[in-house]
């Protein structure tokens, strides 16, 4: 499936969070990721994220779409996406 | 049409993109809206947003699905979406 994840988390567990998150997913803006993820992996991430976000404070939406093909992306001015070669699939 | 708008904009002009995308769009968390727009309604908020934006620097990443229902919402900690009677639509 593809999933979009942005999140708003506190200073203290961002870069956790980021680090986490681009285990499985592309880094796409300033707390946004998305990509193609397997339902396993995903239930992987979710568990490692629930592990580090405060569930009082922090908050992580996770888009799910069947496919890519579900969503049309524009884009004004700059596209920031990066990907990185480290990830586990 | 569903959309959803991240963006990451220079510090000067990120409190008029806001302004913007909420005559449309629900915000639902920090640098992120999402809400049904009619297509006109869509196109009048990006030339709104090119008319604000730097191209060279900032960033809008908008997400258009056919429906709702085509995307699965899951949200982790909080949900701090709100929305407000103040909209066009």
């Amino acid at each position: 499936m593809y999933v979009l994840i942005v999140y708003d988390i506190g200073e203290k567990r961002v870069n956790r969070v980021l680090k986490v998150c681009r285990r499985y997913l592309d880094w796409v803006q300033n707390s946004v990721l998305e990509g193609e993820i397997t339902k396993t992996n995903l239930e992987t991430l979710k568990s490692q994220l629930k592990r580090i976000i405060k569930v009082e404070e922090d908050s992580v939406r996770i888009y799910k779409l069947r496919t890519e093909n579900d969503v049309n992306l524009e884009i004004l001015g700059i596209d920031k996406k990066q990907v990185f070669d480290d990830g586990i699939i």
